[in-house]
């Protein structure tokens, strides 16, 4: 048995802080699971209370005869340190501390909370909160509302697990207003000891919970987190989980001296966090509550996990009675990334011969205002079973002959006999409230407005891909780790914290990277003689710890063609930086291969406190701040995130060769992708990273790093 | 009295086709009217009753003995010919036929509409339909409930036009669900007559509605559309539109030969029509209803339009009882182009001194779980007086304290103390169901999510931005319009429809715009002699009727330096092109000068049937069609629409100078953008146009035509 099945299923529960005042939390909370009609028994905790609403009341939990499963703690933090003293005593093999005062408010309260968990660590008991609003199981064979909500939620099976308590309490309203049903519903609190990653393995095993619900406001963990998530999500037996996160925006942003730092701020690794362990991410609670139906849709006929109701590709059929929602949901279909099914002939035959000739048999098809329920029956019959649907969209608005309810039965009758998703809008309220609870009842997504239905067949799609994902075999890339090593700690040493094109290139080309052919000169003549050896033409540019933008400087010239040039543009370069700056230390100049074509790319890591290196690919050199065209992955990552990551960039098109420009060498580029998720998570001195532009030249051609910049902690000691 | 009083405000209706028969559209039409308790006298009209739900019948509409206002006609199209003949003998002001079976059907029914409109002008009577759902006018003086819809709707201050039958019926559900009230309510249906320009005008006039939602399907007018709107968006007094427009993704795209036109499909027409009348164009249903509640809102102390609550500026204030929910708010605020106030010290202080320690008085203000009303009170007071604030969110979750009824009475007593919008979202639907209702009675909106607040906040804003806009002096630009003219007669009698640089070079320079060097060599001697006339180095590309793909024929050298270069370049492109077509005929080729350089941008045009030169402008080169970082606008357009219309673009920080680059002469392509309007606007011959790239220069170097593309109707005929 789990550890928190004595939480959720408890043979018997003691409320540690009963009070006899309605209005008091401690009294709510026993009045709500003593009237939520919880099947198993209820002891109320109060020194001096004979009852609680009825209930004989013990003056400490040791006094209670029976053996205890959960106890519910809510007193203040002091008197709660004391009374998980005997709760352990009783040999409790669960608790939920509501009370607040915790680490919430302070230095003295954290304390408190860490001796709590501790003591319960130690004994083996599990403990959600504190500072919570508790917990609900409204499953027939338990009924356990221990919550401070009176309102107990209806039984489903979508568990929810919040960290805001404010937002459970709305969250279990809406849910009453739509006959939304849960099977767990938990508010995390503080989560001293459980956390959501606890949760979501918890809920993942629980048979009752096809669909898990999340409102997150932070992660503890990172790494852990994404790989245990990704087996929850699309392993052997995937429960989808949809995550509502927020975070103030922008206001979230670490200072960072890198475009990766600056683009990335914290919500990027939230980001890159749900997309690598395959999370759903919502936009707003309307949403969460419509994906959460689509999800828990399935086969009534079967049992199991494995008949959820997920497209195989995505050519959707949409059957409507009215024109105006069939053009709403067809545009809202393309753009969720579905696209409209093409019927075959013997489709359309069918079709055209029960509908009525005004009646559009193509895409989306317009069953006509005056349909009564067999059209409806035989158009959905007819495009659910053509070879090239792959899930169907049915919207209904009330007419003159609508029939809510004959509609809503004839599609249950189709949905039970396929495995494809049909999902509906009815799109009144009152007039077709018969036909929504039918379908409702029987398990068939209903939606208000088709816009809606659009878009939750479009996260199903979504899970489908993900679920159906490909695993290329890995690269094995080959690096000198130890040689980058020595040249780290040798900047270290020298004191430096900003490393330059001629430390970071010697470091990148430990790690594979093609690096442009670069040397330092220290006059005129020795510059001469490196773009002899390296060939013409070459670039230059000034090197001076004071001279951070060389441009402005004047301090870069370009496409120098000869070695008198050559010459004389290192006396120009130095002149100009002195010029722009008399203090300035001019380290010399460097001169540089010219570099070939290619298209202009960035790559570059942000590293954080708890997640480590945030790796970022997108759209480099002067665009880079204009579009932001850029996607992240928590480090390390492989081939395969590797290629979904570049594939996911909106500019990946200008890599497959658009306009008669050649196909970039996309596969170098995995390969450096993966080569420097190694390198970054080889070397945690190393705290951001730019290398802007890397350029992709035509495939077969590689990549080229032209710039780099790499920044160390300023932590890192020379030791 | 305006024409369609008659058809809102009748004192008389008669029903010509009241049916006896519940379920039938004559009966239950009727049965609304007379229901609904309508306070005008009311006639059913059936050749073959006595009577019609009690109500005296006559057999036909001359033979009511009383005048007639409106005629509600319900007939077959053939029988619904006649009865407008003797509707119109009868007298009556105004008609609305319901039946449907006119264009809608094909081009008989489209003649029999033809027919009825042409007699009901010739008879000086507005028509509204066929093929609609009716008209609602909920009013207490009126109550008309002349439609389809067994269910009449509160009285309100938002009026509602749809296009789509269907859409109706759900909208008044949704509407009833959320106590939302309506002025008048109209189904447009055919529009044979009355469209929706009509109906604007006369809901702009009208004193009771406030607001206007519109459903869009297609329009029929396009600058004398947006002429007018604009008058009534931002004009004297102002009435906001919200506008709900689908059409079918893609679908719609017309086959195009240029950039812009691909870019461009139907939805740019739109969204141009939209953005340059002022209308608010909206996502979805629920936002619809979202927006208008917050514009419906206005200061109950004062009467008219011009109390509206619109911010003066984007900063908000937020106050909230619970942490998450304050973050989600937080979050949308700034998406939605808002941002969070930052309170003066004295707000601070007063803040501070209302509130307990625990709470958080820097915005957003958390007023901690335990608030009852009074927190609530002193802390909105203390932000709505601060200067620094322009409208406020306020943020309520049931918890054990909370007084939703309190905390609305208290908002409502500040809020009608301000001026400043204060949206409220009150978060359970149940357990707040006192506070909400209370707010709605008192005309204060209030949402069911804090992300719902925020984006209506956001639209307030965008809002307050357009009536508020700058008008610049406008600039008078100078061009020969007649030598352009000339060149385009020349092109079309010899037979051309799509114009190359040459030709569309000239035609541009007509138009002030700055082009480059390019003529036509037919023989290597003679590209010498031209790159010598025009200056070296420069760039040569072949002519050929039959090579469309330039690059890909090895017909474009760029960057010649020599003479003997330019003669070599000759030889080698014409032998390139023979080799990539054996077959191709050739014209000669281009020598042209050298761009300097300067950001790539796109001018394009793309002409549409109803709506004339649709103009496009953004970010060009290789990323046209990448990041589609364009906008348009329909012409002709002056100073302020070009200046808007550069600075919607994306990349428009490309032009202002980022990364030490230097600022873009963007007033030249501002006067550029204009003279193009005139160009486009002066020459319909010309069907698209792609300018791309055009070339803008740094500040006070102007803006070069590096390339263009013209193309004719294929309808222009030689004359």
């Amino acid at each position: 048995m789990n550890q928190l099945d004595a939480i959720f299923s408890p043979r018997s529960v003691a409320v540690i802080g009963a009070s006899t005042m309605p209005g008091k939390v401690g009294h709510d909370i026993f009045e709500n699971i003593l009237k939520g009609g919880y099947t198993g028994t209820l002891y109320p905790v109060n020194p001096s209370a004979r009852s609680v609403l009825s209930v004989r009341a013990y003056p400490g939990i040791l006094d209670i005869p029976d053996p205890i499963d959960l106890a519910m703690v809510i007193l203040p933090p002091k008197l709660c340190l004391q009374s998980v003293d005997q709760a352990i005593q009783k040999g409790v093999k669960g608790m939920v501390i509501v009370s607040a005062g915790f680490r919430e408010v302070g230095p003295e309260g954290a304390e408190i909370e860490n001796r709590i968990v501790e003591k319960c660590r130690e004994a083996g008991i599990r403990v959600i909160g504190p500072n919570c609003l508790g917990v609900i199981n409204p499953l027939a064979s338990v009924r356990l509302n221990a919550s401070f909500s009176a309102r107990m939620p209806k039984p489903g099976n979508v568990s929810f697990i919040s960290q805001s308590g404010a937002l459970c309490t709305a969250v279990l309203d809406f849910a009453a207003d739509r006959e939304f049903g849960f099977s767990k519903f938990i508010s995390i609190g503080n989560k001293a000891d459980v956390d959501e990653l606890d949760l979501l393995r918890y809920l993942h095993a629980d048979k009752d919970t096809e669909v898990i619900m999340i409102y997150l406001e932070e992660l503890r963990r990172g790494r852990e987190f994404i790989d245990e998530v990704k087996e929850i999500t699309s392993g052997d037996r995937p429960t989808p989980i949809l995550v509502i996160k927020s975070g103030r925006t922008g206001a979230g942003a670490l200072a960072a001296a890198s475009h990766t730092g600056a683009l990335a701020g914290s919500e990027a690794v939230y980001d890159a966090i749900f997309k690598q362990s395959g999370m759903i991410r919502v936009e707003s609670i309307d949403e969460l509550f419509d994906f959460a139906t689509a999800f828990a849709y399935k086969n009534l006929s079967s049992l199991g996990k494995l008949t959820k109701k997920i497209p195989s590709g995505n050519r959707v059929a949409i059957i409507t009675n009215a024109g105006g929602p069939g053009i709403v949901a067809t545009d809202m279909t393309v753009s969720s990334g579905l696209q409209l099914a093409r019927f075959q002939p013997d489709t359309l035959e069918v079709l055209a011969s029960h509908l009525p000739q005004t009646a559009n048999i193509h895409n989306p098809v317009d069953v006509i205002g005056d349909a009564a329920q067999d059209r409806y029956e035989n158009a959905l019959s007819a495009v659910i079973r053509d070879e090239g649907v792959d899930g169907a969209l049915v919207i209904l608005t009330p007419q003159s002959m609508t029939n809510s309810l004959g509609t809503a039965e004839a599609i249950a009758r189709i949905a039970r006999k396929t495995q494809k998703p049909i999902l509906c809008c009815f799109m009144g309220i009152v007039d077709v409230s018969k036909g929504v609870r039918y379908l409702q009842e029987n398990g068939i997504p209903v939606f208000k407005f088709p816009e809606n239905a659009a878009k939750s067949m479009g996260a199903l799609y979504r899970y489908s891909k993900w679920l159906n994902r490909h695993f290329l075999a890995q690269f094995t890339p080959k690096y000198d780790k130890q040689r980058a090593s020595e040249i780290i700690q040798a900047c270290i040493d020298a004191g430096k914290t900003t490393l330059g094109e001629l430390d970071g290139l010697s470091i990148l080309e430990c790690y594979g990277f093609k690096t442009l052919k670069t040397r330092l000169a220290q006059n005129a003549e020795a510059a001469a003689d490196i773009a002899a050896e390296i060939g013409l033409p070459v670039v230059m540019k000034i090197v001076s710890p004071q001279i951070l933008h060389k441009t402005d400087a004047g301090g870069v010239m370009i496409g120098l063609e000869t070695l008198d040039d050559v010459r004389a543009a290192y006396d120009r370069i130095v002149f100009n930086a002195k010029n722009y700056s008399a203090d300035a230390e001019i380290t010399g100049v460097l001169v540089q291969q010219m570099a070939t074509h290619g298209e202009e790319l960035i790559l570059g890591m942000n590293r954080y406190p708890v997640f480590g290196p945030l790796i970022m690919v997108g759209i480099g050199g002067i665009f880079v701040e204009v579009f932001q065209d850029v996607v992240f992955r928590l480090a390390p990552i492989q081939r395969n995130e590797a290629r979904r990551m570049i594939r996911s960039i909106k500019g990946y098109r200008l890599l497959e060769g658009i306009r008669g420009r050649p196909k970039a060498d996309v596969t170098e580029l995995e390969k450096q992708v993966v080569s420097f998720s190694d390198f970054v998570a080889n070397h945690p001195e190393i705290q951001e990273v730019d290398i802007n532009p890397i350029l992709v030249h035509p495939e077969g051609q590689g990549i080229t790093v032209a710039d780099c910049r790499i920044i160390l902690k300023t932590g890192s000691n020379p030791h």
